[in-house]
């Protein structure tokens, strides 16, 4: 199919398909005439890959090529996950003093408890450390044990996500499955943890939750 | 104390302090000659609030003036819940077609099956209904089944938060809680999320999650 055909059917304006193809997210069409290039199903593909990544994981252009460059050179499965993480990390905030050395260690006892990777210096035990430290010096300690729970709800979610991606036919599939649920998947957990906020704030008081009038 | 000890004590620099004043985040001080002001123990704390909401929790000045106004003019914490929760969310995308009509189905049933609160129009319901749509938009639909489950685990951590946050002190510190859970417990779900994603893949790979090798 011809650009406009493309943009037809992925509702991304042809600028921004121009725009994706200088930055080299998208693999140049099939020339057919000087200035006439052919695009085919994986360019529809690609092009709604960027747009999940980018409005709806709220991914930067930059963060979106990293992430799918290394979809294109697949590696073990366990290394994209590495790599993904990487890409979507916030960059983490590090500190000094009593309420850091509190979280490093707090941190490090929940990895060794759950037999997780021990390493404190990946960029999620950064953030996880960063959020603690910050709980800490807020000086609301009575919310510092919520980790602990987290981290056994957070292990049957990634158990089953798991099992989910590699469940899929083929390694490209699983390798998209990696990215789809690492990205999409913590949107759509962060808004049902909120919807379940609603549920459980409401129940907790007495409220109906539809209505929010008083039981 | 004066502006330059308040800035010693939170490690926020003295132009950035004056920024907040200027913003209305931060209440002025009490003013003991025109060109000094006195800072105390609220100050202090509502300083390292606006940093661990700004910093860590990544949110926009302008957002987290609309939670600091919140917690300010304090109402029913479910009030508050839902005041947060809009503050935080980020713009939803709405789109048309086969896939978000599936994915507006697929959320209404979630939201049914599991007694929430069933409006379609909450910010995160929006959010999860884009995620959802852009999943369904890829082709993987193996995916979205994620959902469900991930709804029944999100149940439990917004049980556990509630209970948390419910037993604190004051109505104070149970607004302050409801504010924090909801943003920094976010981003701690998220991190322990991912690291319990090294864990399951390395385990599911038979690979040594601390040395990546085959075991």
């Amino acid at each position: 199919m011809r650009m406009a055909e493309l943009s037809r059917r992925t509702g991304v304006p042809v600028p921004t398909i121009k725009y994706y193809l200088r930055e080299g997210l998208l693999l140049p069409g099939e020339r057919t005439s000087p200035n006439q290039a052919f695009y085919d199903a994986s360019h529809v593909r690609r092009l709604k890959m960027i747009r999940a990544l980018a409005d709806v994981g709220g991914l930067p252009i930059a963060k979106v090529r990293d992430v799918l460059d290394t979809v294109d050179s697949p590696e073990e499965p366990f290394e994209v996950l590495g790599t993904v993480q990487k890409s979507i990390e916030p960059p983490s905030i590090e500190g000094e003093g009593e309420h850091w050395d509190a979280a490093r260690k707090h941190v490090a006892e929940v990895l060794a408890d759950r037999g997780w990777p021990r390493d404190l210096d990946c960029p999620p035990a950064k953030t996880l450390i960063a959020a603690l430290a910050s709980v800490y010096e807020l000086g609301r300690d009575d919310l510092a044990g919520l980790v602990e729970r987290y981290a056994e709800a957070a292990e049957q979610v990634a158990v089953i996500d798991v099992a989910t991606v590699t469940e899929a036919r083929s390694l490209e599939d699983v390798i998209e499955g990696v990215v789809i649920g690492t990205v999409l998947g913590e949107k759509m957990f962060g808004a049902l943890r909120r919807l379940a906020h609603q549920y459980a704030t409401a129940k907790a008081l007495g409220i109906d939750p539809d209505s929010g009038e008083r039981e």
